[in-house]
């Protein structure tokens, strides 16, 4: 499958740059980033004008844009200075030496994505796996007291369970090596803490419910150890996935660079994890307008797809990616005032708890304004008929939570194919009879049965790329089909 | 049974105050209180001396005692100014028949014990029951943001649940009467609010598990409605039980009146829900002396026992009550120093959830130290054999909760029974084999095969309250017994 959204990175000539390390200064030249979102501006602008319903719940007021360059300024990273976990590539033997000497502890693949997540300084000022006392305030507070007194935002608990077995080898030492699924070195955890994994207490706590069929719970928690191990990580270098997809995954400083770079005087974030059609576009397009009426210059969309564990029933992420390419390509949303990017994290599917860390991560990306729809992060009960949460409990406590507060939280309602006018509007429920959703599911059963979905869901191009994935699904089930005996 | 505790509550004569309500002051007169702890002293001092094994994990500075009266300030209520919502004698005339209008919403005997935790001001700056914004931040953050943007701890959710016809009946009023169990007019709760009552998700962000065999879930919110009401609570007249011990039952307002009487210059309260043996004794003269070590001059000990809802295998109120007096007879703690007054609330056995809750209603009644225990608000585990909550979380919540940053945490170590001394003695881990471990289950034991507990664990007359107690319950379930049949 090949991408046409291209992004270019190239090492260029290093400035120097200090890392205080282990109470030891180490200076040493690093890299540093040119234009990563070189998107080829393609088709026309968007064709819908959208009604203004977006009514942000927390605004301040638009900054003068001057002419000197904007500093990666617009929102600060919580904590004040955004985490690097990285180690300089200069001393990178040096560490590799040492964790040869260390007590090993393997990680999983969405353990290794947690390692990228907090070593690129999404958890900002998280500084690696947490302690108890971490743990104890993400689990009761959704919030995390730093040592200024103030509060960050920290809704989800960032933890590595380990088992009995790594308990007892790894428990005397004070520093260990993780090592990744491919058995390569991926960071030294130092100074750490092992305390008990109460996983009926953090299931309950985390996603309100301990009925079975939680995807996260099912993959992540219930096969893993007793024992969370915490600790201070040092991540021996920069985690790639080599899918192909490795340039689209731009860390916080190298979003907040290219945020400067353009000059943006606002950052609208869209966290998403399906594929982008007309009515997603419609709110993006609708919001920049609602940006530029508010005296904005240069606002600029950050499109990001969530690019971590997802369940078994979500598109793939290479999928979508293909699919959002495509949505740039045909001009339904406008690659000159948008980036698209990869966020790291797994999903939770925690809902309201989830959307928290959601907007937390953007903030310390450098958006200073989060999109919040109907029902983020949810799904439904895994086994009651119903949505697991409110769907307005979401943007609720959004717009409620402690360490968000800097952040212009931009609710919006649910839009929907409007067949008077077929195309896809804002949800009216006074002529509710006039709307059609369109799920994963009935996208599904258009594409195998051959159907388009009504003209105006979604662009044609992008249709296209959902048709081949539903079709190999379907290929690939026919296969599975269990050979009926003859006799 | 009598109670040798008396304290004197007579109407004086009263100055004027103003009470701001529904937009219209309203100036009538209304009630002051003397003394309302009148305490014979008895007895000797407390005969262990204990090892300074408390240490306060958060500490300000002792104030310096002038001569002067000091006016219940060693600590701010939450939100500044202290709750009251009881009427006015005056207007409850009014009030009345204001009611004979309103929708009917009937209370069970624990809505009624909410309403009166919440009209005398234990949950400062709550006024009624949860509105959904106020119900979001008490299961998301175990706080609530307050209008000048600060944070009070908030850690259960206080709400009224109605059913299906409730709300048919009641949902386009703005105003209705709350009627309590005996169908008298409790109170009015103005400008209501109805939202959906998710059980499970609110036990599990609650308790942290929905394992069956919760007391409170199983009590009180398993047979609630599906709806929750909010609104501003105005309580018609004082909540009493006639049970022979509302003279125990102190407002916040009359706590903090006595404190300023006695001149108190630090107030250390003690949460329990059992009879006092001698090794709460223990921690609690123990605090007092360190106190005075720091400099307090005239430290009061609030012996706080909870009053409300409790599980049936705990010791009545009545039959605990007369307990604490004997112990305060005995001089096992000093009457001169100690206030034993009833905190009205029902109990959720909800752990470290719950102890924020039980230390904040404490602040609002004058209280700046507070003694966290282990394992507060827990029990074990409904149907696994394990405590439900790491004993330890409990006072590592407390002492990082939102909110809670004012009030002075005391952790202190278990004390048991120490088989080489022959007395309650702080735990010692490194000859855990010489303690004894007395829970209410042993206790009881004692009781029934006409045992004492070993010499020093109980104060003789506190000991015998108990023995009558079990007796009576031996008696009772012997009455109990199915007669055989004897065909």
């Amino acid at each position: 499958m090949s991408l046409t959204l291209t992004i270019k990175l190239h090492l260029a000539s290093p400035p120097h740059f200090s890392l205080n390390h282990a109470n030891k200064v180490i200076t040493c030249k690093t890299k540093t980033f040119s234009n990563p979102n070189n998107h080829t501006k393609v088709g026309a602008k968007p064709i819908y004008s959208a009604t203004p319903l977006i009514t942000p719940l927390r605004m301040v007021k638009p900054r003068v844009q001057c002419s000197s360059m904007i500093k990666s300024s617009l929102i600060e990273p919580d904590g004040g200075a955004l985490v690097d976990l990285v180690v300089p590539e200069c001393v990178r033997g040096a560490k590799i030496i040492e964790a040869e000497t260390l007590p090993k502890v393997h990680l999983s693949r969405i353990d290794l994505e947690w390692v990228h997540v907090v070593g690129e300084g999404w958890a900002s000022p998280l500084r690696g796996f947490m302690r108890e006392d971490e743990y104890l305030q993400s689990l009761h507070f959704n919030s995390l007291r730093v040592k200024d007194g103030s509060v960050v935002n920290m809704s989800l608990p960032i933890v590595l369970a380990i088992d009995d077995e790594t308990k007892g080898r790894v428990e005397s030492a004070t520093h260990v090596v993780l090592v990744g699924p491919d058995g390569d070195y991926v960071a030294i955890l130092r100074s750490i803490e092992i305390y008990k994994h109460n996983k009926e207490e953090r299931i309950a706590r985390t996603w309100g419910t301990t009925a079975p069929g939680l995807p996260y719970v099912e993959e992540v928690i219930t096969p893993a150890g007793n024992w969370l191990i915490g600790g201070d990580l040092e991540v021996i270098k920069p985690i790639k996935y080599n899918d192909g997809l490795d340039n689209y995954r731009l860390s916080p400083k190298q979003l907040r660079d290219e945020f400067d770079k353009r000059q943006a005087d606002a950052v609208f974030a869209f966290q998403l994890r399906n594929p982008v059609h007309n009515g997603h576009a419609l709110l993006m397009n609708d919001t920049r307008k609602r940006l530029l009426d508010m005296g904005y210059k240069n606002p600029i969309l950050l499109l990001h797809p969530l690019g971590g564990f997802t369940k078994a029933d979500d598109v793939p992420l290479d999928v979508r990616m293909e699919q959002h390419s495509k949505v740039l390509e045909d001009g339904i949303l406008d690659p000159e005032t948008t980036i698209v990017a990869i966020f790291p994290s797994p999903m939770h599917y925690a809902g309201p708890t989830e959307v928290q860390w959601h907007a937390k991560a953007r903030i310390n990306a450098g958006a200073n304004f989060y999109i919040v729809g109907r029902d983020p992060a949810g799904m439904g009960h895994p086994t009651e008929k119903r949505d697991l949460y409110d769907p307005d409990h979401g943007k609720k406590v959004l717009s409620m939570a402690p360490g968000l507060e800097k952040l212009n939280i931009l609710p919006f309602r649910v839009a929907a194919y409007d067949t008077k006018v077929n195309k896809m509007a804002f949800f009216d429920p006074t002529r509710a009879k006039d709307f059609l959703f369109i799920s994963g599911t009935k996208m599904r059963a258009y594409a195998k049965s051959g159907q388009n979905p009504p003209e105006g869901f979604m662009c044609p191009s992008g249709w296209k790329v959902l048709v081949k994935y539903y079709e190999s699904l379907q290929a690939e089930e026919a296969s599975q089909q269990p050979v009926l005996s003859s006799t």
